[in-house]
């Protein structure tokens, strides 16, 4: 057969990895594909450093649209990144009836739904199982190995960077500043880490997995974003204390009312074992009503890893090329004509429990006033622990709630704020069992 | 578009879970298979308890062959066992031109290398992702999700059975005999508990990830099985006070001389997550050269999550029956002309670490007679502790050896229980590191 031409667009970390697993595994991944894949031109703003990559074999061009109007390229290999070039990119590869295979998750989470419909116009596949969690083949699993189930819940530990902090911040007591500096000193971090710890990357991941488990579109727009920027090492001490880990989670969750999507700081009870995913690691869990809880861990990103799942793609488009669209899997799992505009829930009507540190006066009386007006808006409380009062006077007393919804701990939390005995905001963090 | 029929071989357990899913989620499979799958017929030798599950709608026959010889049905699922009549109804349904779904790890492990070629030479497809893990979905990120990878070796807990055996043992501290029992008591072990706790069942399930991540022929004759009936709960709590897990691992790996494929007790660092994979919950580990170490958790048995591996390769295999055979994954993930002989190593020639205790007498020189044995075989220690002595002035001496080959520490073991101040045999198990 033919061999299958690869026109990669942006030869930076994912792609120059994408280019050596090609080389490197050829001959193994043409034994799988029954197909020579081959490298057959490359684009980068940088020639010279994409020539060092690619070795002198593979032409190389600073202009990516020549790759994309370029008759024998069979796939089309996006890893620029961003929204604006990319997509102009991408779209007129589809436009050119290239396939696509990216690993861009802001482009799909922002733009996808109109990426997608364009594809399937014109019969072509996008494929992007290195847009979530880098290697670990989670697209895969969504869209076909959990195929037969009704998917409940998705919750995954998908942000290295913040994963990373969060391990260190525990392990070493320090505080959140101290670790962000360790974490660009070693390239764990950006100079500019808003995108990774304000919860952005995460719920552009989130929303594309919601997509694809549900059957909705891609709405990135309606994805609640809270990071860890915020988050005081007291509390991860004191979670700890009560047996839980706090991890930066990305939460999508079916309920009768709507869709939870969500990314926020999350404590998880320290048993389960996405408890235990530690430092840049990425680990998603999915519920399936057939299934239970199933569980999917490896590296979230790098050069080598992301690489495996552009390659998986790859090699996935290859064996599709010629058969007919209607065969292959869904771009967002379920056909298009059959996917459903489920709500998304506003933040303040999910559920969930809840984490609760205030700073209250210590003398009597003050624990009946915040019990009571807990009781008051309808939640009941799982655990309470008083920590000594300070050299000030006051003492930190810390609450777990039983589930309820958002809005009615948002209630609570203003009325304790009110108390004259309670200094401050109280501080809330939400907290997810996660056992099905 | 037409349904997909498909035809039931065996209402039992996992057949029932199948027709409950395919009923259940019907609304979920066609949004996302794009066309309806019907439960078109289904064999059972007791007639009356299949149509209790089926329901009036769906033919009940008591002769399978009748499924295998319809007209109609498009997928036959063979979900009797055994490698028997099952061998014989796939065969025949291959031969019809039928494409077969089976959960039947047995037969594949044994019979596979003939049922693929038969399966090539016919066109059809033979899926077998709940032959493996249950629902967990490791055959497709084997075959698929890795494809980029040379994968370098799998570790697995892959008997429920067991797993739930050695937790058992573990958190309660009996015996081995005792929690049999239990687990018979609870359904989680059979009245005759052969084929899981001396690693038959994990080896079968073994041998198909070897040969899909190696691309080899299936070789369970070769697969090393060494189950969890000997072992004694000292070694567990000895395990554990030296940080480490008592697991029943199947472990294949692939190395310059050849390929291991064994299943016995396996003691692991109690940081990985694996070794937190409890009671009847399975989990795979894979390590590919470009991703590094993944991990794949889930219920590896039961009605609902066996039936949902079962369902999801029926999606699969109705989503290509149209699409030319050679586009479709290769049975053993590697194209059949390129699969290779590479040899399975006889156990004495694989290389590990090793736990060795040993029941010396407490007297002056035991312990350099022993190091000296061990020095002279080329093993060098990792730890080293010893027990108070009993009553019978003697003691016991528990050893963490470095890797090296298999024959040499059994060598050693030779020698040191030649030793007048060694009495009995020395116990000894194998220790893995799976971190790379």
């Amino acid at each position: 057969m033919q061999p299958i031409n690869i026109g990669l667009m942006g030869v930076g970390t994912v792609g120059g990895g994408t280019a050596t697993v090609l080389k490197r595994n050829a001959e193994e991944i043409s034994r799988r594909a029954g197909r020579e894949i081959r490298l057959f031109m490359a684009a980068n703003r940088e020639l010279e450093r994409a020539r060092e990559v690619v070795g002198p074999d593979v032409p190389v061009v600073d202009d990516a649209m020549q790759i994309v109007n370029h008759p024998d390229v069979d796939i089309v290999v996006e890893l620029i990144g961003g929204d604006t070039i990319a997509k102009e990119l991408v779209l007129k590869a589809i436009e050119n009836g290239k396939h696509v295979v990216t690993a861009n998750k802001k482009l799909l989470a922002v733009h996808g739904n109109e990426i997608f419909a364009r594809a399937q116009e014109k019969g072509v596949m996008v494929a992007f199982e290195a847009a979530v969690a880098g290697g670990i083949p989670i697209i895969k699993a969504l869209r076909e190995g959990l195929s037969a189930n009704r998917i409940e819940w998705i919750a995954g530990i998908i942000n290295g960077t913040s994963n990373f902090i969060l391990t260190e911040m525990r392990d070493k007591g320090s505080s959140f500043a101290d670790v962000l500096a360790e974490a660009q000193r070693l390239g764990y971090a950006e100079a500019d880490p808003t995108f990774d710890i304000e919860g952005h990357d995460a719920g552009h991941k989130l929303t594309i997995m919601a997509s694809i488990a549900f059957g909705i579109p891609m709405q990135f727009d309606k994805c609640y974003l809270e990071g860890i920027s915020q988050l005081d090492g007291r509390d991860i001490k004191y979670a700890e204390e009560l047996g839980y880990r706090v991890k930066l989670l990305g939460l999508t969750r079916r309920t009768d009312a709507g869709i939870e999507l969500r990314v926020h700081p999350t404590l998880i009870p320290e048993d389960r074992l996405i408890a235990n995913v530690n430092g840049v690691m990425n680990a998603v869990m999915a519920k399936g009503d057939a299934i239970g809880p199933t569980l999917y861990y490896g590296a979230g990103a790098g050069a080598l890893p992301t690489a495996s799942a552009v390659v998986a793609d790859i090699v996935d488009v290859a064996r599709l090329l010629t058969a007919d669209p209607e065969h292959r899997v869904p771009h967002l799992a379920f056909q298009p004509d059959r996917l459903q505009d489920t709500p998304i829930l506003p933040i303040d009507e999910i559920h969930s429990s809840y984490y609760l540190r205030i700073a209250a006066a210590d003398r009597t009386g003050v624990l009946a006033e915040i019990t009571r007006l807990l009781a008051d808006n309808g939640i009941s409380i799982e655990a309470l622990i008083q920590k000594g009062a300070d050299a000030d006077g006051s003492a930190e007393v810390v609450i777990l709630t039983h589930r309820v919804q958002e809005k009615q701990v948002n209630r609570a939390i203003a009325s304790i704020e009110a108390l004259d005995s309670v200094a401050g905001k109280v501080v809330r963090l939400r907290m997810e069992e996660l056992n099905g």
